[in-house]
C-alpha cells in the first residue's frame, strides 16, 4: 500500500516560474525518452501545505513511500543533510568528552509500562510489540523501544557508583518507533537524544547556522519538562521537531524543496547548454573544470551531463531538489570564457562571472544564501509572533494559529487550566512552548493573561501537535 | 536476567602477569574505596575460549549485558572502535561515489516469507513479528527485517528504470534481527551490507590493516554465493563475521582485550607513580604534558589521575581494555625528564624514553605494535590451515578443527555431498569457505579430495558456524 504522497500529483498545475510548457508533474512518470517535459509540483505551499510537504519530500526525492503504511525510505538525498549534521554535532560532542553508546532496541515489558506512565511522553498504545519470533510465541512480549531513556536509566545507576564516576557523558545516535494512532501508521523518528542540556547550544547552531531556522532559546515550565530533569533548556523552531522537516517547511517554495548550502550534498549544479552549431565538447569540458575547480576549493559541485533531458528539464529537476546554486555554460559563456550563475533561494541571476573569478564569486553567493535564508526565516517567524495581554486577545490569536507571546504568573494550576480551557476542537490544546532567555520588559503591574495574577514572565504559547 | 557473562568470574584465579595479589576477578565488583586490588579474569583463552570471550567483552568494557536475554549494550569502549572502522569505510565508499540511504526497520510478512526461501540467509524461525501496538492486534503482522536485501530489491527495481540509472551505488548502516534458536536469545548484528563487489578491497583493508586480522580473498563457490550475485567474492577471516568480536578473538590474551592501536579509542594511557616522599604533583603536571604532547602529534592519549587506585591497579585495569601502549612517570623518570613505557602485545619495557623524543618513540611503537599484532596473527592462521588430498585426511583435519586447502573439481553436487557426509554430530557440516585468488600450483593429474575427479582448483573447507 503506498503512503499519502503517492496520491499528490496525479493533476498537472503550471509551475509559475518556469520557462517552457510543462507536460508531467510528477519525475516517476517521465519516461526516459521525454526530453521536452519539465517538473512541476501539484500543490502550492500557501494553499496546501499538507499535501504540497508530502509531494516535495516524493519528488525532491528525500524519500519514497514503503510498502507498509506510514513507514519511508530514506533517499540519498536526506541522508546526505543528515550525515552532514550529525559529523558536526558527533565531533563538538567529542570535543566535550561525550561518548557514543548503542543501547538495545528491545526492551522488556515491565521497563516500558511503567516508565510511559513516569515520563509521560509516549501513550502505551503507541508501542509496538514483538509477540512471536517465526511461528512461535514468546514467553512475554517485547517492545521496541519508543523512547531512549527507558532503556538507560537504570544502567546509568548501575555504572554510576559514586562522585568519580560523575560526570557520566553519553550520547546515542539511534532510531525510536512509535506506533501513530491519529493516522494509524508507524512513524520512525530518527532523533537526538537529550542526555544533558550541554547539548543545546549545538542543537541551535544546527538550527541556526546549518539549517538556517532561527530558533528562541529559553527555559520549559514546570509542566511541560523533560521527565527527570531539574530543569530543561530548550531550543524551539516552533514546528514539528524532526531537523529536517522544519528545514522543509521553513524554505522550501512552490518550485520545491530549497537546501540550506551548510547541509547540501551538491551545493551547485553545473548544467552544460549545448546548442546544435555550437562546440559542445567545449562547453562540456568547460562543465567539467568548472566542477573540478569548485571541488578543490571545497565546494560540493556536480554537473549534470545527461543527454536525455533539456537544460530546462535539469532546471526544473535541480530547483525541485533545492540545489542552492545553479551553473550554466553554453556557446556564448564558453566564448567569454565565464559562466551563468542562478540562486535557487531568490531566483537571482548573476550573467557574467570570469572564469578567473569561479571560486571566490561561488564561496560568496553560497554564504549570501545560507544567510539570506536565516534572514527570510527568521522576519517570517517574528512576524507570527503575537504579543497578547487578555484571555481574549490570547484565544483570538490561538484561532489563528499564531505564535503566542504572553505575561504569565508561572504558575502549574494555571497551565493546566489554560490546557483544559482549550481543549476540543480539530486543534490541540494550547500549551507553554518556551520562556525566553531574552526577556522583553515586563513593566510593575502587568497582569497574567490567563488568570489576571500578577505576571512574573513573558512566555510564549501555542497549540500542541 | 543476566546474560552469559554474569557468570564468568565468580571464582578468582591469578593473572599470571601481574605483579601484586589479587583480590577481585570483577570490575563491578571492586568498590571505591579498595586500592591494592588487581583485575584478573577467571578463564583463559586457550582452555575456555567461550567463557573466556564473554568474560573479556564484559570486564573489559566493551559490552554491558542487558535484561533482556542475549541482547547487550554497546558500551563507549566498543562503539569507538566500531566509530573508527564506519569512519574510515564510510570515507572510501564516498570516493567511489557509493551514497547512504536508509531503509525502515519493518517488512511485510508476505516479503519476508518469499525472501527466506529465495535467499537462503535466514531461517523462516528467526524472524521476530510485531503483532500489537498496545493492546490492539495489527491487522497484518509486520517483520523486523532480518536482512537487508529483502526490503531493498523491490526498491531498486523501481528505481532502475533503465541503463543510465545504472549503476545504483547505494549503502547502508543498519541493524537486523535474528532470533537465535540454538540459543534462544535475540542476536543483534550491526552490519555492513555487501551491495557490491567493489566494496570488498575495502572490507580487506578494515580487516588487515584496522584489525590486524589477515584475511583471504578468494571466490565463493556457486553453492555458497551470494543469492541474486552472478558471482561472489569474499574476505574470509575464518571466524564468526562480526568485525569486531574477530578482532577480540585474534588477539586478546589472558590479561584481556589487546586493541590494535589503529581502532583503539585510547592508544596511550599515561598513569602517574606517586610516592610518599616524591613531587607528586611534578609527576602529575608531567603526565599532563605527556597527554598534550601526543594529542598534539594526533595521538588519542589520556592519563589516570584517578587517587583511589593504586597504579598497579590501573596497568591491570588498562591491560584488560587493551590499550595498546601504558606510560608510566614516577619520581626517577621526572628526575631524568623520561618515561617508562609498556606495550600491550608483548609485555616489551622501553625504559628511558627522553620527552623530547616521546612522540616520535611512541608513533614509532604504535606502528610495531600494529604490524606485529597482523604478523603473529598471520602465523597463527598459516599454522592452522591443513592441506590434504584424500577424504581420510580431509576428514581427520575436520576433526581437530582445522581449516583445510584441498584440491577440488569443483562440482556442486560433490560440495553437497561433502555437506551429506560431514553431517551429524555437534559441530556443523562441512562447507567451501572460498578459493583462494592466489592459487598454490595444482600439478597435472591431482585429483579431487572428495569425488576422486580430476581437480580444477584449490578450496578452502571448515565446519559452517
Amino acid at each position: 500500500m503506498d503512503g499519502p504522497g503517492e496520491d499528490a500529483s496525479s493533476s498537472v498545475t503550471k509551475n509559475k516560474d518556469a520557462c517552457s510548457p510543462l507536460t508531467k508533474g510528477k519525475k516517476k512518470e517521465v519516461k526516459e525518452e521525454e526530453e521536452s517535459g519539465l517538473l512541476g509540483l501539484s500543490y502550492k505551499k500557501d494553499e496546501n501545505f499538507g499535501e504540497w510537504y508530502s509531494e516535495v519530500v516524493v519528488n525532491g526525492e528525500m524519500i519514497e513511500y514503503y510498502d507498509i503504511s506510514g513507514c519511508y525510505i530514506l533517499q540519498p538525498w536526506a541522508m546526505s543533510i543528515w550525515e552532514v549534521m550529525q559529523t558536526f554535532f558527533d565531533a563538538e560532542i567529542k570535543k566535550m568528552k561525550i561518548k557514543n553508546c548503542y543501547f538495545p532496541l528491545f526492551e522488556s515489558s515491565s521497563g516500558v509500562r511503567q516508565k510511559a506512565k513516569d515520563l509521560n511522553k509516549f501513550a502505551p498504545e503507541e508501542v509496538a510489540w514483538v509477540t512471536k519470533s517465526g511461528d512461535s510465541d514468546l514467553e512475554m512480549p517485547i517492545a521496541i523501544r519508543p523512547t531512549s531513556e527507558t532503556v538507560m536509566y537504570p544502567y546509568f545507576s548501575k555504572w554510576i557508583r559514586g562522585h568519580r564516576d560523575l560526570p557520566l557523558r553519553l550520547n546515542q545516535w539511534c532510531n525510536v518507533v512509535r506506533w501513530e494512532f491519529s493516522n494509524p501508521t508507524p512513524f520512525i523518528r530518527k532523533g537526538i537524544l537529550p542526555l544533558q542540556p550541554s547539548r543545546r547550544p549545538i542543537e541551535r547552531r544546527l538550527y541556526e547556522e546549518f539549517l538556517a531556522v532561527p530558533v528562541i532559546k529559553g527555559e520549559k515550565s514546570e509542566h511541560e519538562k523533560f521527565a527527570g530533569g531539574v530543569y530543561t533548556t530548550t531550543v524551539e523552531a516552533f514546528v514539528p521537531n524532526t531537523g529536517l522537516g522544519v528545514m522543509i517547511m521553513v524554505h522550501g517554495d512552490d518550485k520545491g524543496l530549497v537546501m540550506p548550502p551548510k547541509v547540501a550534498s551538491v551545493q551547485v549544479i553545473v548544467i552544460p547548454v549545448p546548442d546544435k552549431d555550437a562546440n559542445n565538447q567545449g562547453i562540456f569540458d568547460a562543465c567539467a573544470a568548472t566542477v573540478k575547480s569548485l571541488e578543490e576549493a571545497g565546494i560540493r559541485a556536480e554537473a549534470d551531463y545527461r543527454d536525455n533531458y533539456s537544460p530546462e528539464w535539469k532546471y526544473s529537476h535541480w530547483e525541485l531538489k533545492g540545489v542552492p546554486l545553479r551553473i550554466k555554460i553554453g556557446p556564448k559563456d564558453l566564448a567569454n570564457n565565464q559562466v551563468r550563475a542562478v540562486q535557487r533561494d531568490n531566483s537571482a541571476q548573476i550573467d557574467d562571472i570570469p572564469m578567473a573569478d569561479l571560486t571566490e564569486r561561488v564561496k560568496e553567493m553560497l554564504n549570501n544564501i545560507q544567510q539570506n535564508l536565516f534572514d527570510v526565516a527568521k522576519q517570517k517567524r517574528d512576524a507570527c509572533i503575537h504579543v497578547v495581554h487578555t484571555w481574549e486577545e490570547f484565544v483570538e490569536a490561538l484561532g489563528q494559529k499564531k505564535m503566542i507571546l504572553a505575561p504569565w504568573c508561572d504558575e502549574e494550576e494555571v497551565e493546566k487550566d489554560v490546557k483544559a480551557r482549550t481543549k476540543g476542537g480539530d486543534m490541540g490544546a494550547a500549551k507553554s512552548l518556551c520562556t525566553p532567555f531574552e526577556q522583553p520588559e515586563l513593566p510593575e503591574g502587568t497582569k497574567c493573561f490567563a488568570s489576571g495574577k500578577p505576571a512574573k514572565k513573558w512566555t510564549y504559547w501555542g497549540r500542541s501537535y
